[in-house]
């Protein structure tokens, strides 16, 4: 089994051209892809997946929330089966890669032992978990959230998009992809992932293969600083209670305490607005977002705790007033360290340069690992950009991916029961 | 003469229901003034004056740009007069101290000599500008600007209010105020303005008279400053190029830069827009408004230099581009020596708590400074507010300024030519 395992070779090849095929539904005239969740677009997405799914000789089930399992049978289809996948809705102004990688590489996977009419002791399935990118409907991550039980069917059923107009259910019925299979924890043996880096290390360091050990948790905070709105002219500068001074302050202090905790510690503001914002007035009022990441919860609480500090400190030097709150919390998950090291060790055996990495975004896996071991594999993309309908990536790198992801799912599928 | 100056007192009590009675036109819901240039307000405004004006024994004519004069005759009419002013002119959501304080208190000046029976060697003109503040119709000061040769009337009768609908000749005219006297530079013995600080140095130092020696040299920057939008999670720290992280250090160098030139420069940043501004983006754009002020042009210039540095440091040290441009230069008033001696002297003489002041902001003595003497007296307002309907003045100090513009005029008038 192991030798004609190691002989193995993914068509990487029909994978570029599947996710080329898969690329123009939705296609975006700047290159990109367009396929918002439970649209006419995703319908033409996940109909192509189930079409290519079966001609490779799988049984298809959908579950309450839409999602995909294409199962590939196993010599012993008593055992739970080894789950791969990702997810075939984007960005409204997405890329290519980002989720129909995973799904389209897994159905490579399956393809590629078919060809080796290459039998697996378990079961395996291919899935395109619905809505992961959360942008027509939230939250994000809602198929595998829900496959996972940590949301409720009926609460993601009943939820609008943004206009207000549809129901997830609507949609899902309308799209034909209600399915009678329960959106509901089953036994699963492994969950594998390939997905895009979406950041810049990959790339950075001339690395094919990240193997990804953790997510990292984050932890969201809105902070609002008080001054007083003053004339630019007549005030003296140590008159001034500058809302921007405190607010400027403490962009330097969070990427302080990102560096504290480097390398794996990130900290960003993002949003920040300033009032009045009048050029001759001195501004009374700041509101700024924080978002606080890293893959240690121990030390993301540490970060919280230093953020609250600075804000402390910023307030009390400058003289202003103000408050912080936190607003969200993800804790970090960890991949579980037999399912890393499968692909690790998949990445050795095919001779692809790889390092440990953390990943930065959420993914599917991440509520995959509440219930099941996990792991994902990285590639790199172009500039670290997605997101973007100028996303890329190196055809070797989406191979190679792809060969990685083969090796760790046929190691746990053929884990004993 | 200096005798019976000494015995003068002017009537606070009168000055101050002068004051209540001029606040009551355009006055709004919140205790302040809506008084618009030019508006049917300002025409009642315009009226009440020219009425008191007269009933003071005053001959007043109007000029081709509106601005109102109201002559009380002297000895030698043939010399140059002394005028005396401001203007009635408010923001749309004024004070009732703004303007109307310094033209009221040249009306008290008449009212006291008149009282006293005291003739002048020269004429004395009370003063009202026309549209100073600008709400309505730019540039601000464009009563005193055409009467100082510094704006052509034809060009300045040709400027339309915000909407575009009316030409400030049309509605001087429809307001009965398009006079017939040249809007034109004449001779002048001497100008003196009477003015709330709208600062907060006075009242901070518990002084009722500020000195005004100068009114600083503004200068604006437009910078831009561009770094890459990368998503907040799997982006390094080391390898961001954050927008926000340059402007963040660039508002701290702004107030450095002020604080160099200690106690008169002022550094502010007002506008600040932050591209995209979403939570879990490193910004990639910045646009900013530098405001830089000193009373000295030297000064001021090597502030704009140092802020050229500042920006490229900030921008190579940031791994950031961007630009920076200066869009508008107000060169600084240094105020004539002998009158702002006058003021000093007259503050001494009625006993007044006072200090030298530089004018952060702008006013009609600006513009008489190019073609006369000239000087400005300030006193306290409530917390430093201008500019807002909670606008306050103490009467105590409102009748304090008064009697050293008087004093000060008196010196000026009985100058021989």
């Amino acid at each position: 089994m192991a030798d004609r395992a190691n002989e193995l070779k993914v068509d990487g090849t029909r994978l570029w051209a599947s996710l080329m095929d898969m690329a123009r539904i939705g296609a975006t005239a700047k290159g990109g892809v367009c396929r918002l969740a439970l649209t006419e677009v995703d319908r033409a997405g996940r109909d192509t997946f189930v079409r290519w799914a079966e001609a490779a000789g799988c049984a298809v089930t959908v579950d309450g929330i839409g999602n995909i399992f294409a199962r590939r049978a196993g010599r012993d289809e008593a055992l739970a089966p080894v789950l791969v996948g990702s997810h075939l809705d984007s960005q409204p102004t997405g890329g290519k890669f980002d989720g129909a990688y995973g799904v389209l590489a897994a159905l490579e996977v399956v393809r590629t032992l078919n060809d080796a009419r290459l039998e697996t002791l378990r079961p395996i399935e291919a899935v395109s978990w619905t809505n992961e990118e959360g942008s027509r409907f939230a939250p994000a991550m809602m198929g595998s959230g829900t496959f996972a039980g940590e949301f409720a069917l009926a609460d993601m059923l009943a939820r609008t998009d943004a206009e207000g107009g549809t129901t997830v259910g609507a949609a899902l019925a309308a799209i034909g992809y209600d399915g009678a299979a329960p959106a509901a924890p089953r036994p699963v043996h492994a969950y594998f992932e390939a997905h895009i880096e979406q950041g810049p290390i990959l790339e950075a360091a001339h690395t094919a293969i990240g193997v990804v050990t953790a997510i990292q948790g984050i932890r969201w905070f809105d902070c609002r600083i008080e001054g007083m709105e003053a004339h630019a002219g007549p005030t003296p500068m140590a008159a001034r209670r500058d809302a921007l001074l405190g607010a400027a302050r403490l962009v330097e202090r969070v990427r302080a305490i990102a560096l504290d905790h480097a390398p794996d510690g990130r900290g960003t503001v993002g949003e920040f607005r300033v009032h009045p914002g009048s050029r001759n007035v001195i501004p009374g009022r700041v509101e700024l977002s924080v978002d606080l990441r890293h893959p240690d919860a121990g030390a993301l609480a540490a970060m919280a705790a230093a953020l609250g500090e600075a804000v402390a400190a910023v307030l009390a030097d400058s003289g202003l007033g103000g408050a912080l709150e936190q607003i969200w919390y993800s804790p970090p998950t960890a991949f579980d360290a037999a399912c890393v090291d499968a692909v690790r060790r998949a990445a050795a055996e095919v001779g692809a340069a790889h390092r440990d990495i953390t990943s930065g975004a959420g993914h599917d896996a991440k509520y995959l690992a509440d219930i099941c071991p996990a792991a994902m594999v990285f590639i790199p993309c172009k500039g670290g950009i997605s997101h973007n309908e100028i996303e890329d990536a190196d055809p070797a790198h989406v191979a190679a991916g792809c060969e990685v992801l083969l090796r760790a799912v046929l190691e746990k599928a053929e884990e004993p029961g």
